[in-house]
């Protein structure tokens, strides 16, 4: 069954806000198992929003709109919905007296006229009561030759919508489909979007169902693989071979499987379970890159403590940076960073430590040492890697990306350890 | 001229990310005086994407889509806009040179052979190059009946599409009309959208030319003022006295009128105007204050170093907060923040000092320190505020407010400063 999406509202249409209630209802129709083909956004003007829906039931079953049910006098999509279906409005009883309980609960005495306008329903709507507001949701049944067109109504703001959408609507629909979708994301890093891309070309080429769809993150790519079943587990059951060929081809690319692990997540958690320790000494970055460690719940067991070190004085005062080295290579050099990483280490007393150093521009860049230029250094355990890195992005765009790099930096020399350890065993 | 925009891409069909794009790019039509009936969004598919395209020249005479341009298979904007255009696609040079400097610039030896297909355009468009990716974008100017309908292609990643939106797609829009937009926007902080919206009802509801628009942002509210007329300076001149209204309405809250003046770029110029430094002490944000400081070109005058402390240990060691008072009240209390704040002066030999602790969650809430509880303390020239906050956002969405109501106590203190000293010269 195909749903389509309309959101109401000149605020949303215009920019004044951010459209978060589409994203929102797009996945759970994806977790329903029901195709989404469009998405739409119209103002609060009648004719457009009835031309809208018109279009919309011409290419899908199901047409959910938000917004547009408030108290105002542009608030239109009860109105539109109800002449473009030829139905005339009806007041409904049950509503009116919600309303008036709404009120009384919040002590306003008197409701505004405006307030009775929420309580007139399309005739022969299913009444959705709204527990977070006064305008309740409708779902409209429209018999249309042989098959049945469902439009749905949800009030604009988010909780009362999601609230809804939960409780009700969810419910309601899950009974239409009689397939489940079900999908699992390969989260990869280290590897840029279009080699990923030729490494699965063969698999995209063949793909019916599961597919699998390449998303482009902040350094990272996710391949989500999604599959159509009459059930769950049998959905399981087609993706997991996809995810086993994956994992085998990407190896120690991937760092989750995992539809809510980020990769400061992957990074702690190999962490933690090797009981290390992580400290980062940040210039460029200047305390990002300690800031998402620190956004994983937790991380307080690997992490104790970090450095801005963005002046010369404080690369030596703070983690010992060598005055000599500083004048003889300059703050953003390879021999800096190392010794920012080292010294970082033994400043935290950590047993790992990832250091920052770099032009993240626009201003400072000089011809030998460009805008975009950053090292990296990585401290394990007596061990340091560097590396160096020429971005070409915003100053913003630069330093999160150095923040990514970073991290797969740090994975990569813990997966190394493991690995020489492993060896080490086997002698 | 009615603009339409159209957001191409599966990932934000199906709510994987949400579309920021659209927002941005509605914000700019609007102020650019454009007219927008309709947004949509579609996924990589041909024939529905062609279909949009269609439907949208129909009812629009500027069609703007981002998304689908990059490397992949799933890469379908040029396609299907080359096909509804019938115009066939050729190769254009210049690009094909752009993308090798890419990824020489990027020590990337071997460019990946989807990554030509990016050099491929439709027929006689108008070339954009990326100066932050592969895909350019493309202007195409199409001749029907008596008037002119224009496609314009944008790349989907937000970093890579504003910068092009900004330096090459504003200037060709804005002559395509007689008048002149011209719009100036004033930012408020420490002050919530609601209260704001009510201070100035009564110029909204009068408002025709110019126009004010309130634009809620993270902790902040932008008034975006603008005004149509013949030339720029008939517009300025429109627009002069309301800014000198909001600013009259709205004083110390306002803390820029410059379009491109972040808050941070804000409270940086204050500091540097009166040679103040300044240092983080951050428990909960991890670096996400100091981070969002050194985002500022040039912070480096103000700014020198920073401490992470998210463990006790750390918070006494690095700053020297009593074991005593972590002991007594807690490392999220009132007194650890104060002192947090001025042992951060002391170390870093800063005259100012933002210090940051709380409990940003999902987990360790308590009864007495529930999620979302969290302590500012803003210490400077020998004076501390402390400020109690309770967000109830997302661990996420509760630092980064934190890191603005730090920014937001900081830039009081300063203003209170100078208040002060004005006062003692009169004496």
């Amino acid at each position: 069954m195909v749903v389509e999406l309309v959101s109401v509202g000149t605020e949303i249409l215009l920019g004044n806000i951010v459209n978060t209630n589409a994203a929102y209802l797009a996945e759970q129709c994806a977790s329903l198992g029901l195709s989404l083909y469009y998405q739409s956004v119209v103002g609060d003007n009648e004719k457009r929003l009835k031309d809208t829906i018109k279009t919309a039931m011409k290419r899908s079953d199901i047409i959910i709109l938000t917004g547009g049910l408030g108290p105002t006098k542009d608030d239109l999509t009860k109105d539109a919905a109800a002449k473009v279906l030829e139905r005339e409005l009806v007041e409904d009883e049950h509503t009116k007296k919600l309303i008036i309980e709404y009120f009384e609960k919040r002590k306003r005495v008197k409701v505004s006229k405006n307030n009775w306008k929420q309580a007139l329903v399309p005739k022969g709507s299913i009444v959705i009561d709204n527990k977070n507001g006064t305008a309740p949701g409708l779902i409209i049944e429209e018999k249309k030759d042989k098959n049945i067109k469902r439009i749905i109504l949800l009030p604009g703001p988010p909780n009362e919508m999601k609230k809804m959408f939960e409780n009700d609507i969810k419910p309601y629909l899950s009974k239409l489909s009689d397939e489940v979708i079900y999908s699992v994301t390969v989260k990869i890093c280290g590897m840029g979007e279009s080699l990923v891309e030729t490494e699965i070309a063969d698999l995209i080429k063949e793909q019916k169902n599961p597919t699998i769809a390449p998303y482009a993150k902040m350094d990272e790519v996710h391949l989500r693989i999604t599959a159509k079943a009459s059930n769950e587990n049998e959905a399981k059951k087609m993706i997991r071979p996809v995810v086993e060929d994956l994992q085998k081809r990407f190896g120690d690319y991937v760092y989750s499987t995992d539809e809510k692990e980020t990769l400061e997540d992957a990074v702690v958690k190999m962490l933690k379970k090797r009981d290390l320790t992580l400290t980062a000494v940040e210039s460029c970055t200047g305390g990002l890159f300690s800031g998402r460690i620190i956004n994983v719940s937790g991380a307080s067991d690997v992490f104790k403590q970090g450095y801005i070190t963005y002046s010369n004085k404080a690369k030596h005062r703070l983690v010992g940076v060598q005055k000599a080295t500083l004048k003889k290579y300059g703050a953003v050099s390879e021999k800096v960073a190392k010794e920012m990483a080292k010294g970082g280490a033994t400043a935290a007393k950590a047993d790992a430590a990832v250091a920052i150093t770099g032009v993240a521009g626009p201003e400072g860049g000089t011809d030998d040492k460009p805008v975009g230029l950053v090292y990296i250094a990585c401290y394990l355990n007596g061990k340091t890697n560097v590396e160096e890195f020429r971005f070409t992005g915003t100053r913003d765009k630069n330093r999160h990306s150095s923040v990514a790099k970073g991290l797969i930096m740090l994975r990569k020399m813990v997966l190394d350890l493991e690995k020489s350890e492993k060896k080490e065993k086997k002698k």
